[in-house]
């Protein structure tokens, strides 16, 4: 079950009033640790997009369990955790890097598409290797 | 039913290199339309925070249908779709300003806490206000 | 003398725990200003770049006078100070809707370059428009 | 001459659609990188504010050189340049990680205010700590 993990801290500008993170940053994180995960699977996002293969985010769902103040070292750690021809979901969970509290529960779909904009499928070569990184299915 | 309707348009900043909206700006866009609800509704939320009354989002989900943008003008229709003694929930439809092509649909789940981030009621004032703009259940 | 103004409220998104704007937000306001200035020239931008044509910010400088909270209905005047051959400034007075409290004073230097980021010159026919929308200068 | 580096990939919300780094999020690096500095020196800004100290922004100057692009390695060379009983001023060299290409250099001034925003002195500890950390100026 490959996981990708990525590490930083919360800058001033992802602060409101509230005192605390924003909440539409927390997708902007998960975004990033799906870069990581695909990175770590081999399939560079930034060069699929050279190749005319781009990922739209198509839904997204996120809960929020605690907040995150600036510069608090955070932790977000991404799985894959389904796959269909033509798009993939993403599993993300956003923790404080110290003590593990959970900060936010995130999951989202995307889907392929080429530089139009057209659904199209996933190269075959970037299936194998996203499949290799899906969870095991208990049958 | 009440329903809040704000217009405005794309800005380049919210677009990303695949020439579209980022996601993440809608659900930025949704928080807009449910300032104007509010304030529709007598309850101007940066009067709420003056009292030390805080609506945090605890849940988000959003569903993309197409893409906008930059400069393409867009409108956010917000309704209020639940209450409870402790929260409430929002529905926003963000389509085209021009033709109404639906560009997402989204729901927020939002909870009251006091300045220190406890959970408290909403003030029977605000319970009352929104209560008004509640959708009728059909029975 | 032509002067675009923009009126708008200020998001929830765009503050930090300071209670405020995010100054970085003010830059953003600023390309709202000329994007609406260009427009009233018979200029879009966005179709501008349809065209091949990029206008790249290549220097920015802001004065920051008094701050601007959440839901401050805000306004941002741009007008065109000079033009070169290959690029143009832009100056913005960012005020308070209410009350005309300068905010903050900007400018910044574009120049022009083609889809691959190239130097090109303005096209004569931008040229012309934007020249007669130049503040006339003191002999 | 005590200079702070952090480094970090661009983000996918950063690009805008002219498939390069929107440019207000350079200044939004620079506070970073003065979050850096000053964890270095010895004055979390973060503790900082809550002893009431905050340091605001005044004016900023950016120039940009070249652009950077979606995950690109990004590295922020920040130093402290001058400093005055009511505020500091930092200069900022963003760079390429790899190959270290100027991307754009910065200035921003910073006024110290207390937690109503009137001015204040900053705190004698952290005018030493600062003060150690300064530029040796040449007669």
């Amino acid at each position: 079950m490959p996981e990708s993990t990525i590490e930083f801290r919360v800058r001033y500008a992802e602060t409101d009033q509230m005192g605390v993170v924003y909440h539409t940053n927390y997708l902007i994180w998960c975004e990033m640790g799906r870069t990581e995960l695909m990175r770590q699977l081999g399939a560079t996002y930034a060069e699929l997009e050279r190749q005319g293969v781009y990922l739209v985010v198509s839904r997204a769902q996120i809960r929020f369990r605690n907040s995150a103040g600036y510069d608090d070292p955070v932790r977000v750690r991404t799985r894959l955790t389904r796959m269909r021809s033509r798009g993939v979901t993403f599993h993300y969970l956003v923790e404080r890097a110290e003590g593990q509290r959970v900060l936010a529960e995130a999951e989202t779909d995307l889907v392929c598409v080429d530089s139009s904009g057209s659904p199209r499928k996933l190269p075959g070569s970037i299936e194998e290797l996203l499949d290799g990184a899906l969870e095991p299915q208990i049958a």
